[in-house]
C-alpha cells in the first residue's frame, strides 16, 4: 500500500520588483514569490503532488515554516485512503485545535493548509490522469458537498441546498465541456493596468490587449484622483468604447474616500471597482455598493476563508466574487465559496496573476462552469501574462480565453529548474 | 546614542494538557505557549523589551518564525527616537507592504507584530520607570490619538471623535486612580470551568471562587447539552444565586444552533455568551445577539483586528468587547479598539488566561478606567490561576480584583529561568 513519504518545502523567489511588473497603490514593489511543497509517494509511478502559497516576497520563509508545520499530518499516510477523503483531511486539517488558534481559518496559517490541500488535489488529479477542472466536475453531487465543511454556513447554505443546486447543473454537462474545450473560458487582463507603468506604456498594453482579443481591461487606481482620472481616459481612448475597464483600488480607501473617489470616476463607464476598502470590511463595503450602484463592487482576493465570503454575500456587500486560489484552505474552501456564489446568484471572476495562480484558478472557474453554476454570462478569469513560463502546465490563452488544460493534474507544478534557480537560502534558522 | 541591537527569541511551551487546564469544546488538551521575545539595546542599562504571542502549543515554531521576520525593522533602530514614535513604528510593521500580504492584519505576522509592539512598550516603560498602564494614562489625548491608526476605521471612528472621547476623560483622572490603586479592578474567574473537570472539581472550584471573593465565574459549554445543564445547575448550586455565571461556547455553534443552545441555558440566568460561533461572523453574532436578547453576546478573543471589532459594534452583535493582549497589533491597535468600545457605549471586558495574557490585559483595563472609558461598571477582567508564577511581575488577585502592578514594564516579562527551562529546541529548519 503505497504511503506519503515526503513533504519537501522551497521558499522560491522571482525578482519582479525590478520591472514594477505588480505595482500597485497598496503594493509598490512586490516580489512574486510562492512557498512551495511537492509530497512524494512510495507508490513508484513517479508522481508528486505539488502545491504552494503566492506571496509577495519578504514573509515567504514564515508561510514555508507554516507549511513545514503541517509535514507530520501527512507524512506517513496511505495514498489512496487520503486522496479518497480529502473532504476529511481538510477538516482535520483546518481544525486541528491548536494550529487553528493560529487563526482560527485565516492568514498564514491557512494558506499552509490551502496548499497542502490543493498538494493533495494535484495528486490525485494526476493518479487519475485528469486535469482538476474535469476531475472535479466528474464527482457526483453527493461527492462533492463531502468536500465542503458546512460549520458556520448553514445559516446561508445547507448541504441539502448545495446539493440541489449541483443537481440542477447535471443536465447539459456534456454539451457545456465541449463548448469549453472548443471555445475556452472568457479572460480580461490587468497587464496594461500597474500603477508604476508610464502613461506611453499604459497606452502600448491597452492597444496590445485589444489586439489580443479581451473585452475587459482592468487599472490599478487609488494613488492619486488626478493620475487616475488621465491614466483612465488614456485607456480609455486606447481600448475604444466596445471594451470594458474595470479598476482596482487594492484596498487603499476608507467607506467615504472610497465613494467620493469612485464617483469621480464614474464618467469611465467602470465595470467594477475591485477592492474599496479593507478585505475584513463586509459592512464597509455594503455600505460603498449601495452608494455606488450600479458600479459593481468586486473582492475576494484577500478574504480570509467562506465564512467571510458568506457575510459578503448575505450583506450585499459584492456582485462579484474574487476567490483565489492559495489565500483560502485550498480547492475544498473554493468549492464551497462557489456554491455560496451560486445559491446568491452573483457571478465569480477569480483572481490570478502572481505566480501560478492563473494555472491553478482555472480549474475552479471551469469546474463552476460546467458543473455549479453552469454559466460563464459574464463571468471571466483574470490573465496577467507574467511567470507562465516556470510551470510544467502554463495556462494557454489565446484570443482573450482560457483553453482548458488537459494534461493531468491542478496546475500548480513548476519546472524543477525553476525551482532550484528561484529558491531562497532559508535564513530563519539564525535563531537568537 | 543606544540602539536597538538584538531580537532573541524563544519557543516556550508547558505541557498543560497534562491537566487539562484549559481544555474547552474547541480545545481539548491545549500546551499554553508563547513565541517569546526579547528586545536588546547598547544602553547600558540593563533594561530589556519583553513580548510574546500566546499559543496553544503546535505552530508555536511558525510564530516565532513570523517574530523573527520583523528583526530586520527593529535592529539598529535608536532607541530614543523608536520609542517616542510607536505610531509611526506600528504602521511601518502593519503596513509593510510585502508582509502584509501573508494577513492582511490578521493571523500570525499580525500578531507577531504585536508581539514586537508590546516588546517596545515594555522597554519604554522600563525606561521611564512606570507600569504601562500609568505611563498610558499620562499622555495627552493628542499622543495617545497619535498612536491610533485611523484607517478603515473613519466611518465609524474619527481622530476628532476619539480626541473628544480622551478630553471628557480628563477630569477626575487622579481621584480614579487613588481608586483603583486602593480597591484594583474588577476580576472574573474561569478557573472553575473547564470542561476537562468532573463535577466534583467544579463544584469544589466554584465554592472556592466565592470564597476567593469573585462575583462572576465563568463555565464552558458547548460539547453537550445535557453536560451543559448538569454543569450549570451543580455551578449555580455550589455559587449561590447572587454570583453571575457567564458560559463560552468557543466558537462551537452554527447560528441557528447557538440560538437553540442559548435558549435551552436561559435558565441558569447567564451574565453573558461567549464566542457563540465563527469569530469572523459579525453577522451571524448580529442574529445570535438579536434572538437571545436580553442574554448578552460577548466575543473578541480571536477577533483579528480593529476592522472587526469596529463591524461588531456596528451590527450590534456584542454588548461585551473582550479584547487581547496579544492577538492584535499589541498595545496600539487595543488602544483603538479601547476608543471604539467607548463611542459605542459598550463595556470591555479583556480576555486573559493562557501564559502572561493576565499580566499584559490588565495594563489596558486599567488605561480605559483611568483614561477612557473611566468606568468599571460591570466591566471586568478575565483571570485563570496558572502559569503566573513564570513571570517577573505577576498578578495581584485579591478578593475578586486585580490589583494594579507597580513595577515599571508592560507585564510581558517572564523569568529567565522559566524560558530557559520551558524553550523547546527549534526543529523547524530541517529544510526538505
Amino acid at each position: 500500500m503505497a504511503r506519503l513519504i515526503g513533504m519537501h518545502t522551497h521558499d522560491v523567489r522571482f525578482p519582479t520588483s525590478r520591472t514594477l511588473d505588480g505595482s500597485d497603490a497598496m503594493n509598490p514593489d512586490p516580489d512574486y514569490s510562492a512557498a512551495y511543497l511537492r509530497l512524494v509517494t512510495d507508490a513508484g509511478d513517479g508522481l508528486e503532488g505539488h502545491g504552494f502559497v503566492f506571496t509577495i516576497g519578504r514573509g515567504n520563509d514564515v508561510q514555508v515554516a507554516a507549511l513545514r508545520a503541517l509535514e507530520g499530518f501527512v507524512v506517513g499516510r496511505e495514498v489512496e485512503a487520503t486522496l479518497a477523503d480529502l473532504g476529511g483531511v481538510w477538516r482535520e486539517l483546518v481544525h486541528d485545535s491548536q494550529l487553528r488558534w493560529l487563526g482560527p481559518e485565516k492568514g498564514v496559517m491557512h494558506m499552509a493548509v490551502g496548499a497542502v490541500v490543493n498538494a493533495l488535489w494535484d495528486l490525485r488529479a494526476k493518479r487519475a490522469g485528469q486535469p482538476l477542472w474535469r476531475l472535479l466536475a466528474s464527482l457526483s453531487p453527493e461527492e462533492i458537498v463531502g468536500l465542503v465543511d458546512f460549520r458556520y454556513l448553514s445559516d446561508a447554505l445547507t448541504r441539502e441546498e448545495a446539493l440541489e443546486i449541483l443537481r440542477r447543473a447535471e443536465p447539459g454537462r456534456a454539451e457545456r465541456e465541449g463548448r469549453l474545450l472548443a471555445e475556452g473560458y472568457p479572460a480580461y487582463t490587468t497587464t496594461p493596468g500597474w500603477l508604476g507603468y508610464d502613461d506611453e506604456k499604459l497606452a502600448r498594453l491597452c492597444r496590445e490587449a485589444v489586439v489580443e482579443g479581451f473585452s475587459q481591461i482592468k487599472l490599478k487606481v487609488g494613488g492619486d484622483l488626478v493620475d487616475d482620472t488621465r491614466r483612465l481616459g488614456i485607456a480609455r481612448e486606447a481600448v475604444g468604447p466596445g471594451v470594458r475597464i474595470a479598476v482596482d483600488a487594492n484596498q487603499r480607501w476608507d467607506v467615504a474616500e472610497a465613494i467620493r473617489w469612485i464617483e469621480a470616476l464614474r464618467p469611465f463607464d467602470l465595470a467594477w471597482v475591485e477592492e474599496p476598502t479593507s478585505p475584513d470590511d463586509v459592512l464597509g463595503h455594503a455600505a460603498i455598493a449601495r452608494a455606488v450602484a450600479p458600479v459593481p463592487v468586486a473582492t475576494g482576493e484577500h478574504a480570509a476563508n467562506r465564512v467571510v465570503f458568506k457575510q459578503f454575500l448575505q450583506a450585499e456587500a459584492l456582485s462579484v466574487v474574487q476567490l483565489d486560489a492559495t489565500r483560502v484552505a485550498g480547492v475544498n474552501e473554493n468549492v464551497a465559496i462557489l456554491l455560496l456564489a451560486a445559491k446568491f446568484g452573483v457571478r465569480v471572476c477569480p483572481h490570478a496573476g502572481g505566480v501560478g495562480l492563473c494555472e491553478a484558478v482555472q480549474h475552479l472557474a471551469m469546474f463552476d462552469f460546467l458543473a455549479v453554476s453552469g454559466s460563464v454570462e459574464e463571468r471571466m478569469i483574470e490573465f496577467v501574462d507574467h511567470l507562465h513560463e516556470h510551470f510544467v502546465t502554463p495556462v494557454d490563452v489565446r484570443h482573450g480565453r482560457y483553453h482548458p488544460p488537459l494534461a493531468p493534474g491542478a496546475g500548480t507544478e513548476m519546472h524543477p529548474q525553476s525551482i532550484e534557480e528561484y529558491t531562497q537560502t532559508p535564513d530563519q534558522c539564525a535563531a537568537g
